[in-house]
């Protein structure tokens, strides 16, 4: 079950809680936000990803900052956001930005399992480059891939213990484009 | 002076230290991820800003979590990438996503000057909705956006006290597109 919550959002109008929209962003983003903790001090760093299973999965080195830090302090806060073009207003403070946005709160861990990471991977790779091999991922070449000298890549889970998602909706006949002007607006 | 470091990248041949490179992608994108801390939890959130002196401008309601979390913690990080598509290779673990990735890390604070604060937005309107007003943002109605019931909107600084940058390049003879496979590329 997805703890789809509005709780903690301001303005409650904004508020997404519709599943069917929240998991079409996650499925169909190509690229998530990770936030992670290292002392009083906030890292975030871009990365590709798989929504599967009420979880995030992505992939990664085995050592390096992300990897320390995943180690040492696992909550993490996944964001997906479409951003959607600015909304145009004769008042300068009423202009604003149509967007839909998705936080994934929970906590990281790696997935030890070699069936598991064979599937996440299979499955990254049905998402980023669809139709390109025509075999399977063998467990084998997950487990060299997973392990080998010089790569040691890890496969990672964020499962999602709260959602919150908020949007600013599109209005489409004010929608910016270049050359529209606030004259022709008034 | 920007302090742009390949410091902390574990793979130093991915660093990018070139401040051109740096610069232009924090210009030219339309959305970077403020990362913030709450105690043990990572807050990540996608925002429209603006690059400036050396700082990341924002601006946002003085209520709500963001906020909120800001003035308890002030230490963060704002993320801004660019995807550039995925790298096909027969090899499956060979397979890459080319981006361009620049952490700004620093100090986020209020703006509390208001001609500073109108420079910021007025170059906020120029960036978003360029040409769209033919005369400038006067400093009253910024303080009536700043300071008006209901809106309370604030102009916060992140001041640039690190910069690291990481790439992994277009390789323009494998990218994917729809309908690539491994079968002709063997």
């Amino acid at each position: 079950m997805l703890n789809i919550t509005s709780n903690g959002i301001r303005k409650q109008n904004m508020a997404v809680t519709e599943k069917g929209i929240i998991e079409h962003l996650l499925l169909a983003s190509r690229v998530g936000y990770l936030g992670l903790v290292d002392g009083d001090e906030p890292y975030v760093v871009p990365l590709n990803y798989l929504w599967y299973q009420n979880a995030i999965y992505i992939h990664g080195a085995q050592a390096g900052r992300k990897a320390t830090l995943m180690g040492n302090s696992p909550k993490a806060t996944f964001t997906v956001a479409n951003d959607l073009g600015n909304i145009a207003n004769p008042v300068p403070a009423k202009t604003d930005t149509a967007y839909l946005s998705v936080m994934v709160f929970g906590t990281i861990t790696m997935v030890p399992d070699l069936d598991e990471s064979t599937a996440v991977l299979q499955a990254m790779l049905n998402k980023y480059v669809p139709g390109y091999y025509d075999t399977l991922l063998p467990a084998g070449h997950v487990q060299s891939y997973v392990s080998g000298a010089g790569s040691h890549v890890g496969v990672y889970r964020l499962q999602a213990d709260k959602i919150t998602a908020k949007q600013s909706e599109v209005a489409l006949a004010m929608m910016f484009y270049p050359g529209r002007t606030r004259k022709s607006d008034v």
